[in-house]
């Protein structure tokens, strides 16, 4: 679509192996397929006969479906595997499901998995293109993408913005793929949360982590909630929720620290009145709905270009 | 399909909502879509595009299934998502879900919850025009349609007939379904079950509340038997099964007290020998498998209505 | 496709009921089929139309998945049902469950179940063709074929090849496959496991059993190792996985004593260092893989020819 640019990756493991020309093309070409979802028929005949694996490991409803969308909206066959019916439970490793599954000639598999470094691995095994949807704390890439489509939807660009990240930054692989690419494309991040969940280097990628709430979203562009995993609701590490809402939510009065029109963002699910008060979730700032839209678009333009169509 | 008569239910939510000619007019569309499952070629491009989201809060073969088959035989594009692997179990609200899966864009939303109310409330938040399949002890749209189907395949009319409906009416959304769309297309219901399992006040749907299994069923043009929940055989209101048989089970001795060519219904799973006795339910007046082929035909003839078209 | 004969199964039961003629009429149009999996375009109409069910009462990924890559690249509306999400659980009989499927016009049912002979029950029950994906230690017809495609692949024939099956063969349904067809496809098969895990009478299924790793192994064509089921390790008619490796997997040193191009099988998933040292699972002379992709095409042909073309 753009001219005078290859796409050449492969495998989508990362942003990290992302460059800014390569992240400003996927988001060209996914806001060229954005129409498509609002058409009466929501189809076009691109990857008819193409056959995509939704390889998830751990359970998801809203990553999976995105991607089952986008396939089939791109007119895709698409196979759902999931861990409870996989025969890894029978002691298989990855590398055999792995290959066992590339033998059955897909042309692309979908993986979530709880470790980092999976799709990676996978990726080693088989012919198919390897797009990497959530692994461990690692990185999940297409996440990052719809975050960075729905900020330059809204802003016109992604250079010189204030990424505000508020929350588990360590158990995160949201926030990571996010610092990375917001980065990448220029704008500053700023992290802030439990000072036992901020990982100790993670100014490495390029983020700086605040020392107040107030410090993190004054004048930011985008103030992004995290998700608390009430799942981890008895980690000593964390504090309660009732702790944590008053420590680290977003209500109305913190963001209007932020830019008056500031974007506020989360990736859902979310904890009403934990993370984000209901007001600020729900009120005219929030894009997180424009997220969800998004995600489905940025995922049918990955899909596309790993089949090698530019 | 029929002249003169505009369909205009966006969702589906209850037999309550539609009028008698709403209900004549999807018999007539689900008369005209039968004959396509009984093709070689099972399908007809009229739905092609379009995406219809199974969101199934309960476990459910058959009615997911029999969704399922009528969607993918109007061309259209079919997503499961069910319980286990759905996010409300990190703690989301059904509008929260409900908002997320309207921003990928769906056309049809097919609904199964334990609550009552979920699909109105559903409603409220998505795009999307939504099939209740089942809501608690409320209603079962789907399945009154296809039971007046029946009905009406074998006697040519809903109007003027008795049909008697025998088990637990307490739990059942099936007998509130059949015994709203039944009085108001003409005809007399009758209910028999365990006293503790009718409810209070059923009368003011239009039903009459038999005292004997005998005045239930003398004369009736249709034995409905209703399933019995095993989940439910420790609840103290409920007799054990040998009991419930002897006293409720419909015999052919039983059954010799409806009108010779009595119709005889049950909307499945049957447990043999306890509703029904082996040789009623696959005797000759035996119509429950009429009532799964029309399942699909209904519910084709509902996917192709509440698209607008007509 | 081969001239002057005609396939008139209407379900695959088993190996067993299929004559020479029929075997070598599946094998070859699954040959034609083959290379459509790896067009960029894997798909053919073939099928457009048709309803295939997947009725899996045992949890499988691969067999499940094989079946449904299968279905979807002839063009086929598929449908998978498991047990977890069965009505079986509701007290619901094979025989319901069969007719209650085939009142909704399926016209092919793949079915897995725990107990030998289900395949052969549904069948009775419905119109529709029935294929066996496995029932207990009874069969698995596919497994069977794609064992054979694979060879005859390899080998150009199967006649007169010696082919050593090693392991638990009293619980193993694909040994009972081989065993028949390549018995009848003229070749001689020789068995050597646990002791207490061969069962008795074995021999007329036409196979020989051994009294050593050396005597099954020496000189043959093919070894075929199968898995040992973790699940059953506290079963004391097993040995330990150990025990097991030391006596009866194949190392480099066993494999040396059969023909210098023997082929190296196995169902999967392996236990890598239990039936089959690693340099043998992923050496020179295994087509473990080859099996895989051999399924996909045999399935095919499987679909193709109980629709009734030829």
């Amino acid at each position: 679509m753009a001219t005078g640019y290859s796409f050449l990756h492969r495998h989508i493991l990362g942003i990290e192996q992302l460059s800014r020309e390569d992240i400003s093309h996927i988001l060209t070409t996914a806001d060229s397929f954005k129409e498509i979802s609002a058409r009466p028929i929501k189809k076009v005949p691109t990857l008819r006969g193409h056959t995509i694996i939704n390889l998830f490991f751990e359970p998801s409803t809203r990553t999976r479906l995105s991607f089952e969308v986008a396939a089939k909206r791109m007119s895709a066959d698409t196979f759902n595997i999931s861990p409870s019916t996989s025969s890894t439970t029978k002691g298989e490793t990855l590398a055999d499901t792995a290959r066992n599954i590339s033998a059955m000639h897909p042309d692309i598999i979908i993986i979530r998995h709880a470790c980092s470094g999976a799709p990676l691995l996978l990726s080693r095994h088989v012919r198919a293109a390897v797009i990497n949807a959530g692994d461990g704390a690692h990185e999940h890439p297409s996440q990052g993408l719809l975050d960075m489509m729905t900020v330059k939807e809204r802003r016109g660009t992604l250079s010189g913005l204030k990424i505000a990240i508020i929350g588990d930054i360590t158990h995160s692989r949201v926030a990571r793929s996010d610092i990375v690419g917001f980065t990448r494309m220029g704008s500053e991040v700023h992290l802030y949360g439990p000072r036992t969940l901020i990982p100790q280097g993670i100014e490495h990628l390029g983020a700086k982590v605040c020392t107040s709430l107030e410090e993190a979203v004054r004048g930011a562009d985008v103030v992004m909630a995290l998700r608390i995993q009430r799942e981890r609701q008895n980690d000593p590490l964390l504090p309660s929720l009732r702790e944590y809402s008053r420590q680290f939510g977003i209500s109305r009065q913190v963001l209007s620290l932020a830019k008056a029109d500031a974007l506020v963002m989360h990736p859902g699910p979310v904890n009403r009145g934990v993370e984000l008060n209901p007001d600020v979730a729900d009120g005219p700032q929030s894009v997180i709905l424009d997220q969800v839209t998004n995600g489905v678009a940025v995922r049918m333009a990955l899909l596309y270009l790993v089949m090698g169509n530019s």
